[in-house]
Formats: C-alpha cells, sequence, structure tokens
C-alpha cells in the first residue's frame, strides 16, 4: 500500500457516501463545489509533498508499528526529533497553502490516544489500546485522513454536561449493545471533517463520575449512519462562487473549512472504542490531546506567517514604499514574532518525553505557553500587514471592474477596467494586476475567509486563552518558584 | 429651509445623476442597491437625529455665517465647546450605527478650507474665502452631505506628484480658462462620495513650487459632468445579495462606502474655487484637514467600540460565561481601551484654538497622539471581541441552514434547521436566534464588512500611522524637553 | 497674609515641633537633613512658582470661600477650567522638579471632603461641611501644605477592617470626648507627610455598619501629640549623604518623600472632625478623593515625563546616536505615550461636573482610565529611555572617580579621573561631565531614589491597578452597551 | 587538576595582582571589599554547583580537547544538547543566585574564538586556533573564570573606529614586535571582569581595511603590566556597606559587577594572539559571540526570573491577597512571558548547527529573537512585580528602623522598631521581617542594584534592541518569503 497522492487521496472521498449540507441542503458533489474544493486542495497537499524528494524527510515516517513509510500525519512520535519534524512539517505546509490543512487534528489525537489507551488498559484491564493500535495501522496503510473530533457545542458554559437542558449538547453512549454502542451528540468547529476518511471522536472536557456517558471515544468512518455534517461559513465564502472568480479570492487554490459533525444515533462497534465510561481518563485524554494541539500551532500559523510577511514586503515594493525605514522596521518586528512563535513551538518538541506507551508527549508547560503566544501575535502581524498594505487593500473595486470593457461616456472614452488599471498602478514596473493580487492576499487574510483560520483559529483552535492560562498555572510549579525566593531572601519558616 | 429629515435626504440623491460603478457596469438605481443602501441609511442618519430632541443639542448648531440653525455636521466650529460637541456627535452616531456615517469628511473639510483660503486670501489677495462662505452657507441652507475628497491614487510612493510616470495619479488643474479651470485625476477610498451632494476637493499632501498645478481645491456637484465613481468591494459584501439574508449581515441596516471618484477632465466655475496653483497653502489645508478628521476618530471609532463591548458583553451571557472573571477583565479591557481614545478626542478638542479665520482648530499633537492611539486600540478591542465571542463566531452554518426545513434522514428525523437550532442553543432563556445575532454581528465587524470601517479605516483614515509621527515629532517640541533635562541635571552650555 | 515664598515655606516648618525618624533614631533637623531636603525643596517650587508671572495663572486662583487670591494646591475647583488648571499645574511641576511634590494630596483631599462632608451634613445633619470650611479657609489664608492621608497600612489583605488582628492596622476612634476625639492608628506611604503644615485624614475604604469607628475624617497640625513619622527609605537615598554629591545624584535639587504617619493616641477637637461615624460617607470620601488624584496622574507624571524624553534625547545627542531613525522613533513613541496620558487628565477634566457643594469633580470613568494608563505607559517610557540611554546608565564609575587625581601608575601616568574622562568621552564638543550628568539623571528616574515617584508611585498612587479597574467597570455603563448592540443586531426581548 | 570549589575559586583571586579602583582609589583587598564580595560569590557558585551529584550533568562535561571531566563554563559545544544544556545551567544559576553569575562571556568568547581562528587560519594560513587551543586547555585544566572581553567605550557613536578623535576609544594594537604586540584601549561595562582570572579580548564590531589595527582579539591574565579596572556604580550599592546590612540589601549574598578595564599598553606574546589585522574575521567573530550571547539570555534571565515569580507569590501571601482572581492571573502572565523567553533559548539551541570548526553554534535567527524578547519582557515581570508587590516595597522604613529600640515618647511608649513590626504585619502567621525581606528582595531586582542585571543588562548586554533588529532581517529571508506570497497569490514574474 502506497502513500496515495494528492490527486488519488481527492478521488478516496469521492467513494464515501459523506452527508453534507450546505446553504439549507445536502450537497452530492461536495467534492468539486468551490467553496469546499480550497480546503480539499489543502488536505491534498499533505500528499503531494509526501512525494517529494526534498520534503520526504519532513513529510513522511516509518511507523514504529509495522516498519513501514508512512506520511507523518499518521505517525506515533518516537523521538524529540520526530515532535520536531512535526512542527517543520506544519510551517512547510503553512508556507505552501497560507491555510489551515486540516490533517494535523488526526496526528493530534492518535498520539494522545495511543498513550491514552494505553495507561487505561494498564489501570483497567480494558483492550482499547489493541483497538487503537489496528485502527491506526489500518490508517497509516491506507494513507488516510482522520478527523480528531473533539469539541462538542457545550451549550450553557455555566453548566455541566450532566446539566444541560439538552443532553445532545454533549456527545454521549446512548445505548451500549453487546456488540458495541450508539452514540448521540455533536462535534462543532471541526476543521476539515467532511475532508476525512474517519472520525477520532474524543471527549471535549474532563468528566465526573456521574457523567461517564460522556466519557467515550471512538472511531467511524466519516459516511457511518447517522453521521452528517452541516458546513460553517466564513466571511466572504461566496466570492469563491463568482464566475470566473481569481484575484478576488486573494488565495485561488487553498482554503479552510469547519462543520458541524452530527451523530444521530451512530453505532459504533466494539473494536472501534478506545474510551467508554472510564471517565477519569476523559481528562487526561483531553489535555493531551490539547497539549499536541498547541504545539501545532507553533507550527503551521508560523507558516502562514512566513506568507503575510512576505506579501507586506512585497506589498510594499508594489507601493513604491518598500525602503521606508519605517516599513522596514514593521517587517522586523512581524519576523521577530513570527519566530518566536515558531521558538515556543519547538521548545516544547525538544523539551518532549516519552509516555509509558512509548510514544513522545511535548512539554505541557511550553506548549501552553505556545499557543497562549500564538493567541496575540497573529493578531499584531495581521495589524502590521494591514499598516504596510495601505488602505487600498480594503478599498479597491472588484476584479469584475478591473476586466470590464464597458466604456465610461466621459473625455477619456476609457472602459471601466482600463480606468482601473490606470489609477491603481504603483511603482513601475509592477502590474496593477500583481498589485491587486497581492492586496487581496492581504486582504482575504486579514479580514476575509482566511482570517477565520489565522485569525480566530488561532485564539480558540485547541482550547480558547483561558484554557492555556490555567494549565500555566497548573504547570508553573509556584511552590517551588516561592522556595527558590525564599532561599535567595533569607526566609526560613 | 429646513433640516432635512433621513427620508428627505435619501430623496434628494434621487434627484442627481451620479454615475456609478458597481461590478463592471453602471448601476442607475444605486440608491436603491442592496449592497450601497445600508451606507446611504448611515448618513440618513444623521439628519433623522438632528430632528430627536434628545439629542437637538448635540446634532444640531446655529451658523456663525447665517445665525440660523443647521446641522452640526455643516458647522464652522467656534469654540473649544463646539469641538467637543462634535466629537460628542460622533461618538453619539457610532453607538447607533457601529458604522462610519461618512459625513465627518465634510465637516472636516469645512473647517479646514476656511480657515486656510482666508490665510491665503490675506498673502495673496484671492478671493477664495469669500467664494468658500458662499458655498458653505448654501450647503447649510440646503442641509446636503458633503465629501471631503483629499486622497489621491498617488501611484508610486517613493515619486513626488510631477514624477510620476501618468500624471493623473494626482488630480491636477489642466487647463486654466477665463470662467474657471478643467481638473482631470482621482480621488481614492472616498468614504460616503456616492452618498454626496457635493465634492470639495483637496490636494493630497504638500506641494513644491514646480508642482504647483497640484495645489487645487474647489467643489463641485457629485453629478458634474466627467465625474464618475467606481465602487469599491468588501470582505461579505455580496452577503447583502443574498435572498432574505437578515441575521447573516450582521448589521442589516447600516454599513460602510469606499469609491474612487474619477474626475475625467471636470471644469469647475470660478466661484467654486478656493486654491488654485498657491502651493504653499496645500500642506496647510492638508495637516489642518488631516488634524480635524484625526480628532475625529476619537468620537466615531468610540461610538462603534460601544456596540462591539455590548455585543462582546452580550455574546458571553449567550454562552452561559457571563459571569467568569476572566471575561469581566476583558471587558474592563475594551473599556479602558475605548475610553482612552474617546479622551485623546476630547482633549484635543478643549485644547483647541482659533485661527485667523475665527473658526475653531483641535490641538495639533494631540490629535495626532489620538489617531496613532486609535491605530492600534480597535484591533486589541477587536481581538478581545474575538476571545469572548467563541470560535462559533466564524463556524456558524448559514442563517439559510438555520431556517432550512429540508429533513435529514436519520433517526431524528429533523430538519437542518431544527438541527442547528438545538446544537447550537446557549444559556437557557436565550433564543439561537438571537445567540447567532450577537455573534454575526461580532464577525461582521471583527473580519467582514464593517471590518473594513473599524479596523482598516481605523489604521490608515485621515493618514497612515507614519503620519501622525512625523507630526508627532515635529509637534513634541523636543528642544524645550531637552532644556528642561538639562536644567535639572545641571547641565549649563 | 501673602502667598509664602519658597524660602519661607521652608523657615515655617521649623516653627513646627514635627517628630521625625530616621534610620532608628530621632532627627532633629530634619529641615536640612540631606536626604529629607530635596523632598522639602519640590514643596517650595509649588511656593515659588506661584510668585512668577508667567505661571500666576495656573498657580493661583481666587478662593471661593474668601475672595482672596491663593495658591491653587489649596484651591476648590468651581469649574471645568480650573480642573484643566490643576492638571496643568501639575505637568508644569512635574516638568521643573522631575519629582513628586507632594501638595497635590492635600489639594485632591479638600475638594473631596468638602462635596462629601456637604452631603453628610444634608443627611445627617451633621456639623462638617462647616468644620471643613473654616479648616480650609485657615489653610488658604495661611498658604499652608496639607498632607491628604489616606492609606492605612491595612494588615491581612484578605481581612476587613475589623477583622484584622491587630485593631491599630487601620486608623479609628478609640475614644469620644465631649470636646473631641481620640484617634489611634497609622496612614502608610504618606506622600510630603513630614513637609506638610496639617494632616487631613480620610478613611482607607468603604466602611459597614459594625465597623463605623473606622468612618473618621478630621485635621490635625503635624505636630500634634501622639503623632510621630518613621521616614521611608528610597533605592540609592544614602547617595544624597556622600561628601560633595551632585553628579551621581541624578537630581541633586529635588526628590520625593514617603512615610509612616502615627497616631498614637492623638487628640482632635470637635472643630476639626469632618466624618465621626457616619459609616456610608466613607466610601463615597474615598472614591472622591481616589478620583482626584487619579485625575492628579495625568499631570504631574506627564510633566515628569516630559524632563525623561528630554534627557533620553539629550543622551542619545552626546552618544552621537540623535539622528538615528530608531532613536527618533523611540521619542515618538514616548511623546505618544506621554501626551496619551496627558489627554486622559485632560479629558477626565473637561467633562467634570458640579457636586451638590458646589465644587466641581471629575468624570469618574475618565479619571480611573487615566491612573490605569498611568500604571502602564512610564513603565514603557522609562523602557525606552533606558534603550537610548545605553548600558553606561548603570556601569559608569562613581562621581568621585571621575574627580580622583590619585594617579594611576602605567604607562600614561594619567589620574583615575583623567582616565575616566577620557575613555567616557561621547560625541565632539559634549564634556564628560555633562554626558555623566544625564545619564546619572536617568539611572535616578529609570532605578534610583527617583523611580519610586516615577514607577512605583505612578503604580499604587491613587489606588493599586485593580482599583481602577473594580471602578471602570462600575462606571462604564455596560447594561447600556448591550442595548445598544441589542438594537443594531437586530435582537428583541 | 580537579574542578574547584567555590571557596579554592575565591582564594585564587587573591594570587593575582588585579589591579582595581573603586570610588577614585586602589583597593588593595578588593576580594573581601562588601560592594564587591557578592559578584565573587556569584561566581563562586558556578563552582560550588558542579560539585553537586544532582547537577553534575549539567554543570560539567568532557573536553572535547583532552576528554578530561571540565566545568561546562570552559566547554566547547559539540552538539546540540550541549547547547541546551549550556542553557539550562544559565537557568538553574539564575535560580539560585538571582543575579548575573559572571562566567558566561567567558564560555560565549570561547566558541566564538574556536570557529573564527579555525576559519581565519584556513583562509589566511595564521595560526591562531592552535594559539587558542592551548589556552583553552590550560583554561579547562586550570579551571579559570575568563572575561569574554567585547565593548569597546566608542566614543562618539555617529562615527567609526578611525575617526575618533582618540583612538584610545577602540582598544587596537599600537605596536608590533617579534614577540608580540603592545595593545592600548579599554573595554567597557565589562561584567565580572576583576572576578576573572585571564581577558579574552576580541574586537567590539565589524572592521574595515584601513582600521586593520582593531581587529585584534587575544588573552591575557587579569594582572597583566597595563591592565586595571575602574569599578561601576550601581543603584544602591553602598547599602552594602552599611552596618550589619542584611533585609535591606534584598539579596544578600549574591550580585552582580561591571568594570571598565583599561589596556595602556599592554603586552601580548605572540602565543596569545588569536586574530592581528585579519579584519574581515572581526565581524564574524563579533557576530558569533554576540549570537551565543544573546543564546545565554533565554537561560539566566529566565532562572532570574523564576525568582521574581515566586517573591512576587510570596508577597502576595504575605500580604493576605494571595488568592484574588487578579493576583492569580498576574502571576500567570509573569510565567507566561518569563517560559516564553526559555522557549526561545531552547529554540535557538535546538536548531543550532556544527562549524567548520566542529562546535556547534546556535541558530542566528533565533538566538537574536531571543535576544529581542529579552528587551521587553524583563520589563514587563518586573511592572507585574512591582503591582503585585504594592507600595510598601518601596517606602518601607529602613532596616535600622525596624531593629531599633529607641523609644518613642507617646503613649503606648513602644521603640520605633516595635512600631514598625506592628504596623507593617501582614497576613497572620506572617513576620513582619519575612514580609520586609521579600518587599526587599523585590525593591532590589525592579529598582535597585539588581535592577542593573535584570533590567539594563537584558535591555543592553549582548548588544542593544537595535542590534538583534538589523541580524533578524538580514537573517529573516525575506525575498523567500516574498517568493511564497507570489506563489500563493498567483503572480508570476
Amino acid at each position: 500500500m502506497a502513500l496515495m497522492t494528492g490527486i488519488e487521496y481527492i478521488e478516496s472521498l469521492r467513494e464515501l457516501d459523506t452527508q453534507v449540507y450546505l446553504f439549507g441542503r445536502k450537497e452530492s458533489n461536495w467534492v468539486d463545489h468551490p467553496i469546499i474544493r480550497p480546503s480539499i486542495n489543502c488536505v491534498a497537499a499533505t500528499y503531494d509533498l509526501a512525494h517529494e524528494p526534498e520534503h520526504e524527510d519532513l513529510m513522511t515516517a516509518t511507523s514504529c508499528l509495522t516498519g513501514r513509510k508512512i506520511n507523518r500525519f499518521s505517525h506515533l512520535h518516537m523521538s524529540q526529533g520526530d515532535l520536531i519534524k512535526k512542527v517543520k512539517m506544519q510551517r512547510l505546509l503553512g508556507r505552501k497553502t497560507a491555510s489551515c490543512f486540516q490533517r494535523c487534528v488526526g496526528m493530534d489525537a492518535f498520539n494522545a490516544v495511543f498513550s491514552t489507551t494505553y495507561e487505561c488498559d494498564q489501570k483497567y484491564g480494558t483492550y482499547y489500546h489493541e483497538n487503537f493500535k489496528k485502527f491506526l495501522i489500518d490508517v497509516q496503510d491506507r494513507d488516510l485522513t482522520v478527523d480528531g473530533a473533539m469539541t462538542d457545542p457545550k451549550g450553557d458554559r455555566g453548566k455541566s454536561q450532566g446539566l444541560q437542558s439538552d443532553p445532545d449538547l454533549f456527545l454521549h453512549i446512548v445505548e451500549r449493545k453487546p456488540d458495541g454502542i450508539i452514540v448521540r451528540g455533536a462535534k462543532a468547529h471541526q476543521t476539515g471533517s467532511i475532508n476525512s476518511h474517519e472520525h477520532l471522536v474524543m471527549p471535549t472536557q474532563a468528566v465526573s463520575e456521574e457523567d461517564a456517558v460522556f466519557a467515550v471515544s471512538f472511531a467511524v468512518p466519516s459516511d457511518a449512519p447517522g453521521l452528517f455534517m452541516i458546513y460553517g461559513r466564513q466571511a466572504s465564502d461566496t466570492r469563491k462562487l463568482e464566475p470566473g472568480a481569481d484575484i478576488d479570492l486573494g488565495n485561488k487554490k487553498y482554503g479552510g473549512q469547519e462543520a458541524l459533525v452530527v451523530f444521530d444515533n451512530v453505532f459504533v462497534p466494539n473494536e472501534r472504542i478506545f474510551l467508554c465510561g472510564e471517565h477519569d481518563f476523559a481528562g487526561v485524554l483531553v489535555e493531551r490531546f490539547a497539549g499536541y494541539h498547541r504545539q501545532s500551532y507553533g507550527g503551521c500559523k508560523v507558516g502562514v506567517g512566513d506568507v503575510i510577511i512576505g506579501a507586506a514586503a512585497l506589498a510594499a515594493d508594489y507601493n513604491g514604499a518598500g525602503k521606508a525605514s519605517h516599513i522596514k522596521d514593521k517587517l522586523i518586528e512581524m519576523t521577530h514574532l513570527n519566530e518566536t512563535l515558531y521558538s515556543c513551538g519547538i521548545a516544547c518538541s525538544c523539551e518532549g518525553c516519552p509516555t509509558a506507551a512509548g510514544n513522545y508527549q511535548i512539554d505541557m508547560l511550553l506548549a501552553n505557553v505556545c499557543k497562549q503566544n500564538v493567541t496575540r501575535f497573529p493578531y499584531e502581524i495581521v495589524r502590521l500587514a494591514e499598516d504596510i498594505a495601505g488602505g487600498l487593500m480594503v478599498t479597491m473595486p472588484s476584479e469584475i471592474d478591473f476586466k470590464s470593457s464597458v466604456k465610461v461616456p466621459t473625455a477619456s472614452d476609457l472602459s471601466v477596467g482600463e480606468w482601473c488599471n490606470k489609477l491603481f498602478a504603483g511603482a513601475d514596473g509592477v502590474t496593477t494586476e500583481n498589485r491587486m493580487r497581492i492586496l487581496r492576499f492581504l486582504e482575504n487574510i486579514c479580514l476575509g475567509s482566511s482570517a477565520v483560520g489565522y485569525r480566530t483559529e488561532s485564539m480558540h483552535g485547541a482550547g480558547s486563552p483561558q484554557a492555556q492560562r490555567i494549565m500555566i498555572a497548573r504547570q508553573g510549579d509556584i511552590e517551588n518558584k516561592k522556595q527558590l525566593a525564599k532561599d535567595i531572601a533569607g526566609i526560613k519558616d
């Protein structure tokens, strides 16, 4: 079984009977839908790059389960070096797509479920780790994309799972059968769910004993009976539907995707169950997945940041302002912030350590510090990009105007498109179209559909800022720090 | 002649033969176009509020030219109190529209041109001040909206006006005739140009002697022969075209507008000329207009900020998170930043002083400080709003999904809309629709069409950040500060 | 009775029998003590400047109680203009002294006690307002400096007044007598207490009914029996004791002062009592004093900031780096931050309104916003100053080294002083001594004795940052903001 | 030859005839001088910790030159692991001393000179690498502390070396002799110079061909004829001279040191020369040393930060405020910032790569990013510490007051010390002395002698902020980033 190419991956999606709802109705040919396709292209890039010799070292790995060559996105990290390569792979893909390429959630889920099931089996004599290994070998061998699905809709944030007025606001076990379980509920904000072959479901938060039905983890195919998705809309999403859309998209080929994934009494066979009521492992699993995913942001968003910095620099050149000292200083600041994020991604990897199951886990404190910075710096990077770009980024006429041959009946007798191209000319030697292109790219990432991935996802993906602060407090070992201060200040007590 | 109502204003626009191009072709009934109309409603609000007794004090004034009651938007500020009321009026309108209401550029231009023409006439014996007073009395009496048009396309930023490869990149005089002049060029990023009855044109930057043809100021009706506009597109603009669009718009009634205004050999009669080659007054005029407009941002954006703070607080309530201490702290921070902006708006007004012509000018240093803060704090306010709102703001299905009665063929036999309403329920007692509404409002202002006005316009409107820094350096009186330090440090030299 | 001069003020201090403890023992001639004297000089400047014609408008006022000309530091603000002049007077003094000049606490207390006693009398039929007016007329006529004393030691912050293990941790009434009361406790961090003729005591926080003994306000002379002070030490304080100290002091003439003021059973006659158990006015009084004092920081610290900006600019010149673009940009940023603080000081004044008693109160929301910014920006100003100054600011040999004629027995046969002067030379034409002077000034304000006033006092004076945040939350009118958002988002409920 | 203990190290200093000037005269017994000794104790800690088994792995290494066990401070880093251990060793020492322990400059110089001499020899056939290896083996075997001396006084920053009015403002070769060279000039801000056995001198900046006499690197003993030091003074330095000083010192045992090191015609024998006129290697050497040293700050300052966080947490506990949510949040923020710095230190190490000479070099971009953050975050950590500590940190009476038995003649008949202890009591169960101790520790690090090391050294050590920005610009590969943006935006040119 060889690694799939991007095209093979796209074709493989057609073989699934995934149920997708978009703008109020079922979308049969969602694979070719202009709003959805860019996000599929992003996942496809994770396949294609694995075939490029120069990226092979980052994009592929040798499975510790089978010894076979696999895509790194389905790899269990077996060393600090693996953790570091993960981050570098993510930065690479960010640089190539300037988007969320969606396949990380699966990878992060694999590594979290692997170690958690091992420990659960040790404690409770369950069989989840073997179940999971079989599942993962299949994923690796078939080179599948998997949605690591964690976040429940949650309803009233002030109430725990069991106290919600509607139990379906948290995914839960509704029935246990001899051959499996029936589950019900939903996962919200699912990045890349539609583009995944499988869904690997995890609990969304720690679970108390009385709420044990919410402590459930399992995998089902994306087209399992009872499972369907409702597509989330993004800023400027329908530009992709405009005839001949190109420049106004900013990023024509790539994009992100989020959906609500509903489980309306879905059956999970026993061999696909990885947690089933062992409530004390729900929190562990959440924390580990979150940890890996907070590390991820130190790679992917840095790659996107690289493209933004490049685009801002180009915009300045095209404006004829590339040599102004304040412009150069802003590009330095953007670079500085972006590399600080990268440093955090690398550091939590480099300080990783093995779990009882043998795979490696990031340093929890530093992974949370990484993500906390990601909730801040991309916003400042975007702000600086908007500063450099200039107001034209948001006041420019549409691509259709630039291409319009409709004559304006005034003295010059020029067409709308000729006027646009004439008056929005920038530095000598730069075509107005290229200037438009770079400004539309920036518009899209600053306040268009890609802003969803670069900004809001940086804020809330892998947990909202406050979640990281709680972890930083817990991991910060404040008592030890107090003792250091006592020793130096001469306090004995 | 009485103050117009909003409806009268809208009808008055129909009487003009303004030439508007949108998506590549001429738009005849632009007044009712769904993309344009919200911006017209905003201007209409400046008329309607003037009729509400509770707002009369802020919204109206007594003309110093005629003694008649006028809308404050066409007033010459005759005291510090007037300058302060201007800021309060702007905050009021920001609170009512959460948008750019566009009429400030005219007001700021009136005040800048009034004092500059006075001084130009003093020096050169020109007749511009009288010209301008006649024009302004007409504007006041007919209660017109005027586009104060300053920013040229500028082409290559590294080159001055005369060195551009295409002279039309800066608006200039092409011919002087006995009865007037012919001008040619364009004004870019024009906020509310289409919604204006008149255009009051000013130079975009200081002008040297050899470039004197670029030192020109005048007024023409928006439908003057040779004048036309090309509409600028915004993020998510076409949502306004979606059938039944309401919730997904975030702000259904109000919005902003920018356009490219082209002058293709437009004739300006002598009595409408306010500057015509007196190059040394170009810089003065630019600086004054910019100063007034930098003050404006300490009012309008603060009003919008008020709505964002309220929306974020509502979103937290609807999520059931309103009582969390970190949420409360973020709302405090947003309030703190917003009121700091307001303080700057008030302070530069309160420290204002009379010009030679008699109207009042803001304190230049503090007005620039005000705007400089506006290039920063709205971005942080938006970041905090996104933090509080949660990821659903950008992953939520469309309004059409929420309203869809298409059945999903799974166990529960619910429609798409029923699923959406069930699974995106928030705190008890809050309808899912209301939760959607507030999240869509925030989406729109953070990364949709309103982000153009709240973010990018905060950055570049009234001059980009570096322009303020240059003014702060110039106004900061560093030599005097050095002397203070010498006195205290005991340095004699 | 005329306004005192600085010298008369200093002589007037000698007439008091103020009990001062310093370094463990009683200091009789504290007026001439080198550690204390600079703080006295600062207060003296508030007297001297009142005699300079160019500053008369800011420094003096006409008493609303007597119609006589008084120093503005003992004035009741009777208009927004008065509030603004107060801020300008404070900026002026900050510019002249680069220190805390201490007399503001009295002025702020006068205005708070004046309006609070009026309202208390209205409610309870007490006689405090008349008492206070008599006291204030005396202060005005004799041109006295008064310590407005609020902050108690507080003990365990987690406990209210009555629950402290030692009741003396909050100042309280210990006995009521026919002719007065006996009070006991202390006021900590008292700025300028020793340099004051009188102490005007206020409660430190809101008081509940059962703790009514802590709701007490009164005035006593600084040498009242039972009252004494213990001097607080500052960073680098003993440099002032070094023989011939000049350059190393950074600011030879001026400085700040804090002390613990102890009331060990001090008798207060009835006519000097302004609150005595009416617990519901304690919180009111605290809030008003804090409000006025938070406004004050928008003046005094801005003045000090002016000197720091000048000093940093000089340091850059002396280093030969004054023309580097990053240096200029940092000076702009310092100016921007400093003027933002000033804007807040002006705005809360300009938005002030009359109290029931007739004097004017600042806008409470904006005054708290002002102070909140003061807890941040001076730190950044100092950071930028340290950046510009260069490391020499903290690694430079002592003044004694620079002046030493001790020969170093090496080839050049130069003295220690000659080596220092040779090797620490800066730009041509600048004496090494002048370079030293400006660096020592910066050292002193960044991390020496003046850092106490510019940094830590900016943080905690007039209440720590969290106190302002609580007030901002309370004053921010969040419910109204929610309604604005509902109106625009189309939410009806 | 075994590793020295701290005591042996201190005794070894007495054997040198180092010439030290302090307060204008020669200080013979500088080893025991109270102002100097704490800095010696810091260096001694680098010796003592190497003997503790739990720290052996970090504190010692196996020499790649001799195979012998050495102190890591004299080690050549031979792997990424070595670079990481370096950072961890520095954090450890920061945690133990809360000061600058001074031995890093030597270590960083060893690694920079090692690789640079190798490449210089390759190009020019010089013999410097062998010279240096011999020198380093001696250092390793004798376990010496070496001052890596780089920064020249520099005079007028606007002029290059050769254009200064006094050539001695940059250290240079004055004469070449058969057996060596004579050098002249000085090194300023030398951390730990007096406490070093040897001085390893490097150029301070890139050198052009005509200025080749400034391209010189060599080592001489600290007591070489013609070499002497003048001690730099610090804030609050003379507190160390106060009789019985303990609590008021904040950090009684440890501290930092800077001095001016003068070379008045010092002879350097040929075998101790590592660069002598090969001007093109001056810049290389500077960049490498700076790179290593910028990495160092991601370790040492983080360790100090740990102590500050602990101290702030203790101060809050002692104030009875440890449980307030805003306090906890500030401690989280401090931890977050501190760990971000650590992440940068680790990341630039983990991304290190071998030089031609075989030792490992950090990633230059990330090392500069690391240091740039160090010029910011410690200032914010200190600001937050001051916030948490409360104003008492800077208004507290002296230690002498707390211990004074002088009676205050008031009703209670208590001594000054009793009053202090009574009124500055904090939370129950905490002694006032302990509260004082932790506040004095914080005072010392925020605005006392330790602020020199934690703040100003963080700003300027290893190069001022602008130096890092220049390197970030150079290393940021902006052209490649532009290409990424072109690829995605569809720009072909």
